[in-house]
């Protein structure tokens, strides 16, 4: 099949062997892995030796909580955080080079989805190595499908700039999305400062405008609260330091 | 917990037992339910006796893939979707309030997102009701972990619109999220317009911009085909009548 030539057959492989990049999710909470992914993942973190992470330590629990029988000590670990140069990230594929595979884990969540894993990604896609996305929780997805809100047309933002003209602004166009496109906002907070962002947007954005707060998703103590800004404005409640994701919707 | 009163406490339920609303992910493509998703979906497949489908043939045959002795002559199933009138949709959620557990299940992917399932869930959080929602795939989160293009900003628009004049200057506004605001661009065509898709992207958007376009993701013949529209102008392709999500990014 010519047309996929850039993507599959250029692979430099050394071995003979095609590798593949896994992007293996990792839970959000505090449960087993098998509790929220497809017992395939569990495999594919059994047989992969190679693993570019945004955290060893996370990494290695983990893996450990995939299966007790993994011997760490016979894996590597690359970090690819935010500090990384990207400049680095393409020596981090050699073993897929010689035809092993690897697989990317981030701290919490779906791997190059809202963390630094992209760039091995698109270091592999490159390079012609076979990349291979595992279904696992996102926050995202899974606030989105709970809210209730449109999941036809969303964005997500990360995090709201900090400088308070531009997050002012920042806010502002993301408002007249919500009502000019229809378009789901989503975005994130540093945690101990969530309690402070929803009194911000309960003060400064109309009170008919609706926000859902979901913490600890997929977790025990899984909230989902969704009301107009107005009784935001008007209501009790403590998210400081739970980590937590916000949509704003009409 | 009183901050979740609006929530979770005001539920009409008549029974004394709390229901709660599962948003039922279904496969992307021909495989076994149990090779995308946990085995806790399986079960709450197994379980639930009233559903609120897009499509009920489809669903019919997702749950006797769930489980060959799911009877479902014992299931009701009702219809959601695009042509559902939204005030009949509270009314669908009566076995919630009789404390019986209802799923949400759409034609494919994750319901609520790029689906009509959204109006249950809305419909469900007003009333009170727990809503649950269950991983699982969907075609926009996993594309974008596969095209290493940016993940932590980013947009689904669904559909492009069809008016030539509104649609370029879309494509227009989309660009300049790119460029300005690092935001990748997620969005889905009518199966056979996706050549004429791929073409008109290649000639009316700057060159340099890349496109990656995913087929049949976790199926037999997933492609994950990313290069610059420059590229894509020489290249040969067919994604005629296949289904397939496009992503844009610098």
């Amino acid at each position: 099949m010519p047309i996929f030539a850039i993507v599959n057959n250029k692979a430099e492989n050394t071995s003979g062997r095609h590798a593949t990049l896994y992007l293996l999710p990792v839970p959000l909470s505090d449960v087993a892995p098998a509790s929220v992914m497809p017992e395939h993942n569990i495999n594919v973190a059994r047989s992969v030796k190679h693993f570019i992470v945004e955290n060893v330590r996370s990494a290695r629990r983990f893996l450990k909580r995939c299966d007790r029988s993994i011997e760490i000590s016979e894996l590597s670990f690359t970090v690819l955080d935010e500090h990384t140069d990207p400049a680095d990230v393409p020596d981090m594929l050699s073993p897929l080079a010689e035809g092993m595979d690897m697989a990317v884990i981030s701290e919490a969540g779906c791997p190059a989805v809202a963390d630094p894993g992209a760039l091995a990604v698109e270091a592999a896609l490159r390079r012609g190595f076979d990349v291979q996305p595992l279904i696992g929780p996102s926050s995202i997805l899974l606030s989105l499908m709970a809210s209730g809100f449109n999941g036809q047309k969303f964005a997500f933002e990360g995090y709201l700039p900090h400088d308070s003209g531009t997050r002012q602004r920042r806010l502002k166009e993301m408002t007249g999305r919500i009502t000019r496109e229809d378009q789901t906002q989503i975005f994130i907070e540093t945690p101990y400062r969530n309690n402070r962002l929803i009194a911000e947007l309960a003060k400064t954005l109309p009170g008919s405008m609706r926000l859902c707060v979901c913490s600890d998703l997929t977790g025990p103590d899984q909230k989902i609260a969704c009301r107009s800004l107005a009784e935001w404005a008007r209501a009790s409640y403590n998210f400081d330091k739970i980590p937590a994701i916000f949509l704003l919707y009409k």
